[in-house]
């Protein structure tokens, strides 16, 4: 719209006449001055009519408008300033009763996620809930960012798969003309086959998808997974180097950037110089003397990630810690067993207050180990071809991890379900909107 | 690796002892002269072995190495410099016989699309083949940076939907728990949602599905969409401006960052300060008037696409062009029809070296007028309530785009097929690799 300025500016145009445009926030009366608030992508601006009798039956919550008039400075406003209208025009009317409120705290907190995620598109007017997407976008471009940096080749693999990465379960199927598809579970085979194509360091932000019947808080059908994959390394320890020093790039990305959002989510957000590794059986260990909780395998439960990060915090300061060392049963077939000690795995996790937001390790570069691994598991070779094959013509070692954007987007801002760090999330019962 | 330097930074050691990490490119003796040529993700780098035997059974293609030795100054080499070798392992030796040669460029030309498809690691590691996806992530990250540097939020949108967004043709249907569901054909009722949920200005690069049958060189069954929608627009001339701004950017930053690629393909790349903008109406006088051939609707077909880019270099000097105002037969439902001709549209294509790389326009806010345009396609509202609904609570006016990623990747270096332009695609027959 020509000549529209956005109200983060509006500091700078006082005592010049402007337009904005935005959503009708809220209106008031007071005597024969009418208070309203007109908001925009950037931010809510108090517009004051005086004299005037527009707050008709057109001017009402979330109607589209145009304001003109002049800014004035205001000490007692957020933005220290508002506009005195001179002309209004309304663009858009709500033509339906608003099913929620987009302008109260009150209720916002209130809201059941049901209500929320039904109401998907006006949940996500109202301000403080619309900052978990600013957020998330920032994360997104954050992971870019520092892997374009370290030479990182950006992506794009197949969703439309023939066979399962991880083994077959888990899978949706898609009818593909005459055939039977799979939606893929992770980039897993295609990054390892780019790092073998000689891009060395590829990073991908794709949908996954997983056919997981549990509802919980923690999983979604479809989420963004960003995963990166190297060569060239000399073990997992490369990895967890590689997203510590991701991690910390984001850390400060965010205080920098969005500073503002962490604040209206009352949290704060820091990175330690390390982030402890501790390996599966020293976190058992952990949980057994300190907590008094026996995990019954090599492997935490959703309770004790949550103590093992209460542990990190307590003892190391850090909000992060790097579980290691897992045994091979718990680890998919392509993951790189350790020489001295081959029931256990160069593989790791990284928890993030108290919940898995990665998976990663090294994998198995030499064929014929690839080929016994897959073999041991009883998987059909055949299926895999196009994958195995490729690490007959000369691979070098690797490997990589996989973040999931919605558990850390909800781990950052300390959301309660990761369904509200999901636009429009998937799950067992929910296709829309 | 610790160590390990690239081969590009080569240049600023000489005179040192350096290690090296990549494949073996190809080998050849010279009396008791070693040559060797090692790749790594930067380039190539030539090692010589005097005196020593090393090229033994594992010293073969594509093996893969690491390589110690002194940079020496080589006036004659590409890179100006040389390794003279001290110290060789290998890590990763081939273990079939190579199915095709990586080095060698007349057999690059040679190979059949298909086999190049079904080699898809080996084909990549040809250095030229390499860079398409190199230049690749400079469109996808060039798309990013010039779209959030203008006010644009990244977006996640899902996939898996629950009815079609152009009318329910050309849909993949996957088994969703006890349900059927459908892959997304465009994220488009998605990105115009968020414009309404006061994000205003979206962007979003992910995949699009399409059932299509045919089996052209310029369709994917998957493939990789770029997508804005802005809202407060006047018309859809502020999206084709959006695109010009976005096009003179992206042709500024691939010639100063992969200049070496276009040069490598034998081509330029430059953009016009103003796209030419011509009616379907005038498209197709021009196409009778100068190259005597008469369409059968107000619609071009591949020829028609080819002969009006030929006219616009010709008479605008301009490798892309912009046709506007299609009929509201050839558009989607959403499409704004324009108020002083209904029959027509606010809509348009771009079109780059004779292919259509780009649709867009402005859509419909007004919620009745979006209800009837509904029905006078005979759809079910009930099937789209989830999209329709959110224009009765305020929506701005607004439009927006797609373009093909594998369509530009393959116009800017002029590949025959856009099969060479997506990393793994997804065609009828093909599920693999």
């Amino acid at each position: 719209m020509k000549n529209r300025i956005l109200i983060q500016d509006l500091p700078s145009h006082i005592g010049t006449q402007v337009s904005i445009a935005g959503w009708i926030h809220s209106t008031r009366k007071q005597g024969s001055v009418a208070f309203m608030l007109v908001r925009d992508r950037t931010g809510v601006a108090q517009v004051i009519a005086s004299g005037h009798d527009i707050v008709t039956h057109d001017v009402r919550n979330e109607a589209v408008v145009t304001v003109t008039g002049e800014v004035i400075e205001d000490r007692r406003a957020k933005t220290g300033v508002e506009i005195k209208l001179s002309e209004m025009t309304v663009i858009s009317r709500p033509e339906k009763k608003l099913p929620i409120l987009v302008n109260e705290k009150a209720s916002f907190q209130k809201l059941e996620l049901e209500t929320v995620l039904n109401n998907r598109v006006l949940s996500l007017r109202n301000p403080k809930r619309h900052l978990i997407f600013t957020l998330q976008g920032e994360v997104i471009d954050g992971f870019r960012t520092c892997f374009r940096e370290h030479g990182f080749t950006e992506i794009t693999t197949p969703k439309i798969i023939a066979s399962g990465t991880e083994g077959g379960t888990q899978l949706f199927s898609v009818d593909y003309f005459d055939k039977i598809a799979y939606l893929a579970q992770s980039p897993q085979f295609y990054k390892q086959m780019l790092v073998g194509a000689g891009y060395e360091r590829v990073f991908e932000i794709g949908h996954v998808y997983r056919a997981e019947i549990h509802n919980t808080s923690r999983h979604l059908n479809e989420y963004v997974s960003l995963d990166f994959e190297m060569g060239f390394i000399e073990d997992e320890h490369d990895i967890m180097d590689t997203e510590e020093n991701f991690i910390r790039y984001l850390v400060d990305r965010i205080n920098t950037s969005a500073g503002h959002i962490l604040e209206e989510y009352g949290t704060t957000l820091e990175a330690p110089d390390r982030i402890p590794r501790l390996s599966v059986k020293e976190a058992c260990a952990v949980l057994e003397s300190d907590y008094g909780r026996k995990m019954k395998t090599l492997d935490l439960d959703p309770m004790g990630e949550k103590l093992i990060c209460e542990w990190s915090k307590k003892h190391h300061g850090s909000d992060f810690v790097f579980l290691t060392d897992y045994p091979r049963s718990k680890r998919p077939v392509y993951t790189m067993p350790k020489k001295e000690d081959p029931e256990f795995t160069r593989s790791f996790d990284l928890l993030f207050r108290g919940l898995e937001i990665t998976t990663g390790g090294q994998r198995i570069h030499e064929y014929g180990m690839l080929v016994d691994a897959f073999k041991a598991r009883s998987l059909d070779l055949r299926d895999f071809d196009y994958y195995i094959d490729i690490f007959a013509y000369g691979m070098p070692p690797h490997g990589g991890l996989a973040i999931g954007l919605e558990r850390i987007t909800c781990q950052i801002l300390g959301l309660n379900n990761v369904r509200e760090a999901s636009i429009f999330p998937r799950d067992r019962s929910r296709m829309r909107p």
